[in-house]
C-alpha cells in the first residue's frame, strides 16, 4: 500500500482528517490507514466512525492494531506512548 | 462471558484499571474486555498495553471493536460518542 494512504491524526479539527480519508477513497484508494499516538487515539476512532457513519457507509473497519512506541523525552529519557492503527477498506 | 470480566476505563489513574485486569486474569479469567468512551479511549489502549507489556506477556489482544454510542445531552439533545472494546485473552 502506498504511504499516502496513511492519515496521521493529531490536534487539528477531526473534520480535517475525515475529509482527507474521504478524498483518498474517492480518488480510488481501496484501503486507508488512520494512525494516532497518545491522546490523539480517541480522535482517530472519532475520525473512523465519522467516515463510515456519515460519509461512506460501504467502508468498513478491516482491522485495528494497538502498540507501544518509545519516544525520546526532552532530557533524553525514554517515554512509552500507546499507538493505534485503524485499517479502513471497501 | 460473565459481566465482571468487563473493565470500564474512566478518569482514574491507569494503574487502577491495569490492576483490575491483572487481578481478573490471576483469578482465572480467560478473557477480559476493556471498554471506554470518548476521551477515555486512549486510556483504554494504555491499559491494554501496560497489562501485556509489563505484567502478563502471555496475554494477547484478541480483537478490537469501535463504535458510536448516542448519549443524551443536558438539554435532551443527542450526542454521538465513539467507543472502543479491547478483548484481551490468554
Amino acid at each position: 500500500m502506498a504511504e499516502d494512504n496513511v492519515i496521521f491524526v493529531g490536534n487539528k479539527p477531526i473534520m480535517n482528517y475525515v475529509l482527507a480519508a474521504v478524498t483518498q477513497f474517492n480518488d480510488g484508494a481501496k484501503e486507508v490507514v488512520i494512525k494516532a499516538r497518545g491522546r490523539a487515539i480517541s480522535r482517530a476512532v472519532d475520525t473512523a466512525e465519522v467516515v463510515r457513519n456519515r460519509f461512506l457507509p460501504d467502508v468498513q473497519v478491516k482491522n485495528i492494531e494497538i502498540g507501544t512506541e518509545e519516544l525520546q523525552g526532552d532530557k533524553g529519557e525514554s517515554i512509552n506512548v500507546s499507538s493505534i492503527e485503524i485499517y479502513l477498506g471497501k
